[in-house]
């Protein structure tokens, strides 16, 4: 049995048809940007009437927080992940941004989303997912910190660095296509090891 | 005399009064998107009737691959400048990234719809656009090839290293706002000597 692409990218949502028009939402702002796609667009595309939407989603913003909200908790819990396996520096740098890498490479199309549709949440959901962001960014910052006091990483100033680590993985959701010639994971290591260099230690 | 913000960004394009619209289009697709935004609200954001807009752009992709366009013409300019002041691949990487990143930084708006707004193109322009975008990536990914081939540089794959190197700058746009507290020139700095010890040299 396959798992849908929807319970694939959205595994702790619940019914399906929330998770289908999720999917449907992702599509459409992709095709046309957010402002331009209707809550009645997205209906269609999931195959589905809009005031069935309405039953799931109260409007199109609840639709984008939903994808929004999701796709950060999801990137947040694996830099979380990666922080309980292990407690070295370097080892957990490389293996966020492997993570973090992957997770927007395998995901473009959500992850474009997620990364640039941002500014179209209202205020207060804005502010739930600009606290999901703070937080990826502070602990990537305090490993940095963390590496630059013992000396494993020689680092100018540990915020700026956090914001280019992050900045590349982000990135990726631009540029990666279906047709990329790296894997997800693949482009996930190469990366780690670029970072690495990045924060002046030797990745081998 | 102060230059106009639009003879600042644009100084090649005559008249003021496409640079106008120009800026009006930026505005308006930051705002609201590309498809979402009509001829009438540009020309309205610059204070114009639409018919004078068809005057300068006969459509919105018109003006949409006016701004494009030029802002690849202008970091593949300030790329080929750096090339014929120096022949050391490290300087040559130091200073485009430099100029790159300051560029996105002090231009951040018109850069979100140079960088984001490309797939709007009708195909005849986007591979205009896809050309300059070629070139630069291949300038860049040429002079690390150069320093890896004496050594300067220790890189794994030309390719990706380029790719990140030019997704560390173009990523500024997104976050770069009128607030953040590092000047355009400063995060350049900071970027170049990031970005070399990426590549395995010593910045110092």
């Amino acid at each position: 049995m396959t798992m849908s692409l929807s319970a694939e990218l959205w595994p702790d949502v619940q019914p399906e048809t929330a998770r289908r028009l999720m999917l449907a939402g992702v599509e459409s702002f992709a095709e046309r940007g957010y402002h331009a796609t209707t809550t009645r667009d997205i209906a269609g595309a999931a195959g589905m009437s809009p005031a069935a939407l309405y039953v799931h989603f109260p409007s199109k913003a609840a639709l984008l927080f939903a994808i929004s909200r999701s796709g950060h908790e999801q990137t947040l819990s694996l830099v979380r992940s990666v922080m309980a396996r292990t407690d070295d520096p370097a080892e957990r740098i490389r293996r966020i941004v492997e993570d973090f890498v992957a997770w927007h490479a395998r995901r473009h199309r959500v992850a474009r989303v997620v990364q640039y549709e941002l500014h179209a949440l209202p205020d207060e959901e804005y502010q739930v997912v600009a606290g999901l962001r703070r937080e990826i960014e502070h602990i990537v910052r305090d490993v940095i910190t963390a590496g630059a006091a013992t000396g494993v990483f020689t680092v100018g100033d540990p915020r700026t660095a956090a914001r280019a680590v992050l900045s590349l993985g982000v990135d990726v959701a631009r540029w990666y296509t279906e047709r990329s010639r790296k894997s997800p994971k693949a482009l996930g290591e190469e990366y780690g090891e670029l970072v690495l260099r990045m924060l002046g230690t030797d990745p081998a």
